[in-house]
């Protein structure tokens, strides 16, 4: 029984997630972070092992910098280096969460000289982008408070909107900015980007550049994310997507692993609205491998989302509609369903290897060798960390 | 020692909170509804039971009308009716929740007959505003769906726009459209407007009189609803308040029952932002008083607002700055909470008996024996409940 | 390929699953009850669609029932009733919610006669067990309170001891007592049995007899109902379960619709801890029909459970095992999501087929006609409601 | 007006608060740990600092230790040390979060040489009490796992209880264990003790010297903490609080910073269940200062319980018992606030004078100029970090 069919082949086909540089380094809680062997010392190692998950893939052909953890000397380097590994170098993101001078704020300080210099930092990593040919900006902004009273909520927010101005004014002509929400952490009280409206409202004053980043962790409890999908497409302002999954905060899990139901429901919402394999809407991991290994667990997300892209492109559309405009609940219901219920998992293997790919690419990989021979060779040196 | 200056004082005389008729008849929940003695079973009563809160506080001079629940054949001896007991009619609230077409959506229908009904009702509804003198048009909607697959969440999303674009278009001058949004029930996996952002998304594109609302009871656990007062002060676009607590889901208890700091925190940013006697932002309570008495109940809510507003007032925005620019966590914090933890009440009551009116009106009305009156004359009939 | 084994449909033949009598009338929220053609009037006509159910899947042999809602004047007539239809009547469910007199609380109430009433309703409800040969009394309390400082929570939890210690007293040998724990509603600031610690703390002063109810719709956002459910067969406790599923509330949806992987896991744990087709723990579900059709509702939820009863015995536990006990989580993760990703759908239809079932039970009750038989002979009468 | 009675002030004056040494390190979150002049370098300048808490407010005269953040070669001389301060050394913490070989669990781990680690870190942790002196060993655990699949959570369960077993066997017979529960954090999907009932039935096999710890931020969202405070106390089994408060998940704020209310209504609970100057329940600061001010931070948190307190002992148990017992609903409410509502502030300042302690116990310390001591005396070494 056939039900990839080929125009369902020919969008997996096109499908590509960036990877962040930052999930192939340590990480952990604020408890503790555990080390691994072969854990990568330098950009050059993490792009390397970015590079492994596409090779056994072909799913993951860019990787999102994180500067200053990714700085080097020479970005013509960096770039030629992942073109030899057979991968671009993608969004770069921006961090102004590890200064000292930011511990009460960056882009919404109350002190003009520190705003500034979190500025100069968007403007250095823009420098960035004209180096590595990226287009997207991505910035997080970590800023927010504990305690009521403690931040003047509406004159920060005022603020941000001057900064986002300034770093806007800088982009090139075929550069984005993006801007992620996120519900809560690291600031516990207050937030100054929260949620999907706050971003919106924040990039809607600065031009067609810049968009929303839907990070699928940062939202309250119960919140329905493709729901934000859906309106974010209507509004033609979703830039991107950092996915990963949780079970209670921003749990940076493997995308799809903790409710796969979820993660369907998001991707029909893309697929819908006009957003799967649209360049305006860039698909990316951020994900932190606390407890497994980093490469494999790469490569089991970008699976993961192609299987169940996979199963939301399986929808019948049609049968969904009528039983939709008949008020036929269980009807519509059932056809969502049948679409997520399919194991789309052999034929997906056996096109992989109809494409010269592994038909099992945790498999391959595991065979390969690679991971007994970074734990080998990457001895000596700082072992590259989330914050690091 | 006093505290509430003659400034403040003369911000809490100009201070007007609108009564919702729905308080006074029974609610429940889907369990059980519970009667109690003297309940309302017509408008006119509602209005008179409205009065009494008015009568002894000075804070609730208008009552908003729940279309059809207070349908009655002449506005005008309605109006007449509420003007001989010191109060006038306020907002109307649109009901599109309670007819069998409604099951699957109302201005989100598949349907554009069902639809058009939809529309025509909150048309019927500015036909009673200009009947009152109402400015304000509420239209909080229960459509959604409660499975994945059931609904076209896009489709209604857009048949909601054309729909409010009809609605808006019936305004008048003086009139404005005020929607509100909410996190979810009655319907379960999605909700047509269920945040801030789709409030502020849709009634952006109909014109300068559509404005949101914002109920204190409608988001999900954690939300730092303080945050959303201020960002729709600052966008211009918050047109109206529902007040109402809760410890978990849409509760609708007493305002600032369930987390008396939360209401100071809504009202401080509410000061902040310029919304406090703007006539751009109505003050409303939206509440179901289940096991509690309805009157004594909608009094002791105007005199949370009331007493909480004064705290709020208190607070001393000098040194909070102060405290803000210098990074004094400590300080900003402990400036914050001694507005909050000052005992304003007894200063309040001489304030109030300086205006003529009771210190203690929970005690006035307990003893003006206008329970014991209603009890014995309202008897017979159909009680006045939460859906009639 | 045959991936269900013949112990695996061995355990699947053995699965029996006790439908809720109140399914099958009509349901809604506080702001609507939508009504259907053809629903029951009265207890007889409920178990006649209850039958149905089971007939088309073989799941269902027993009906629950509610007391007052299902009150009979001969429990023998209605036993055999049921008996002619091919089912047995269930778990017989207490009400003590819809009375005046409980609106403060019935087993935990202030006042020692309407606590004494409460007593007494329970034992009617064993009574009503004596004659229907019923086996459990299931106790769900709404009991709790709005407002804090309303009720005195310890003397409420002391009263509760004393008023369950009655009605154990009375249960026959063969007869048992669960009680059910509830997070919120209807009492929205306390609930007197919120969580399965408080219930194994009641139930385990009372004896073998009584044991803790699980409702997988109950509990706080977040909560990890496997790790409950593990927890209660450890300590012997876990009585029975009330199936239904939430995406935010306790919103009684069709079990796995919300969340299919969370039914998976805890399917898995009921396997694990010997839950399985092992007489001390009753499935059951209880669920609210409010916007989709009642009888394939059912059947929809019975496949369900099956569905995923299958593929939680489909683990591979030894490849679970070795993959946990050497720490590769990505490993132990794979087994356990290759079960789950298993489309066991066409297998069990075929299954059903060599059953002399219908291989697909949705379509063949729908092809029956029995719907539109009973719209068309359940015509005058009183619709029975959820509360009726 | 007086309002605090001498009956109040004696219980006020009883009051004991015991200090972490780890709330004067430095601390932060996954994203950053930022760093303050003046912060201890050993657990000696630690518990000096602890001092200055008990020197200003007379409410601290304990300081917890944590093991091995604060191992010292001669447990003698550090208490002499803290007793020449005016303190004394209390309860002891267990760390089984931090060693590599922790990674998959302690106490649980599927390795019994791992989980004798475990217990003999404990049996070390009670030779440090057998030292000290000290009664209790508060055990908290942060071992779950981040993947459904990844864990036996059974096995786990069996095994925790065989590990705590052993640890409970070499209490003396002075001392105590107090097992704290979590909802979530450092482990994403499940946490072996997870919830009270988890750990009342763990501690319940032990022996009554095995008691639950109560962290008022370690519960689901909307969970009622005085709930369980009633319920264990009503059990006896309540050993200890760890005091903090939070707004979205553990953020280990000030308490009575997030929630004041709520801190009334557990500390109301802990007064009706006669825990309050009760040996058998130890009062616990648990907190991260990660943005204010250290020692400060604690003398705002000690006072902030002791107000508190003040207000509890406020209400007015007979009309509130008088008022639950005749339903009236907002008398009830209205004898509750009243207390919350009074400002105890100025008349605890007055008793502090009367006792030679400063009225204003912040503005005593700012003025002492021990911060800008510590921070000249400071410099060199290694900070204290929370995890150092």
């Amino acid at each position: 029984m056939t039900t990839l069919t080929p125009a369902i082949l020919s969008e997996l086909e096109k499908q590509s997630i960036e990877l962040p540089s930052w999930a192939f380094g340590n990480s952990g809680t604020r408890f503790k972070v555990f080390g691994t062997p072969g854990t990568p010392r330098d950009p050059w190692e993490k792009i390397a092992d970015a590079a492994q998950v596409n090779k056994y893939t072909a799913l993951a052909p860019a990787v999102a910098l994180h500067i200053p953890w990714d700085l080097v000397d020479s970005y013509d380097d960096l770039r030629k280096h992942a073109e030899d590994l057979g991968v671009a170098l993608g969004t770069v993101n921006s961090n102004t969460f590890q200064d000292d001078e930011y511990k009460f704020g960056a882009l919404t300080h109350e002190d003009a000289a520190v705003r500034q210099k979190a500025i100069d930092h968007h403007l250095a990593c823009i420098d960035v982008m004209d180096a590595t040919g990226s287009r997207d900006l991505k910035i997080w902004l970590a800023e927010g408070s504990n305690y009521p009273g403690q931040a003047d909520l509406r004159g920060r927010q005022d603020r941000l909107n001057e900064s986002l101005q300034k770093i806007y004014a800088r982009l090139g002509d075929d550069q984005r900015l993006v801007l992620e929400y996120k519900f809560f952490e690291p600031a516990f009280y207050h937030t100054d980007v929260p949620d999907w409206g706050t971003s919106y409202a924040q990039v809607s004053t600065l031009g067609d550049k810049a968009m929303v980043c839907l990070d699928t962790g940062h939202h309250a409890p119960g919140t329905n994310i493709e729901f934000i999908v859906m309106q974010l497409l209507r509004l033609g302002k979703l830039g991107s997507f950092d996915f990963n999954s949780r079970f209670y905060a921003d749990d940076d899990l493997i995308v799809g692993a903790a409710d796969p139901f979820q993660l369907f429901r998001i991707l029909f919402e893309v697929i819908r609205g006009g957003g799967l394999n649209n360049p305006d809407v860039a698909f990316m991991l951020d994900q932190c491998h606390n407890v497994e290994d980093k490469i494999p667990g790469q490569i089991r997300s970008v699976l993961n989302v192609q299987e169940m892209t996979a199963r939301a492109l399986l929808v019948d559309k049609d049968a969904l509609t009528a039983a939709q405009k008949s008020g036929d609940v269980l009807a519509a219901n059932a056809v969502f369903m049948d679409a997520f219920y399919t194991d789309v998992r052999p034929e997906l293997a056996a096109w992989r290897e109809s494409r010269g790919l592994a038909g099992d690419p945790m498999a391959a990989y595991a065979a390969s060798g690679y991971q007994a021979k970074i734990a080998a060779d990457r001895v000596g040196g700082v072992q590259a960390g989330w914050g690091a």
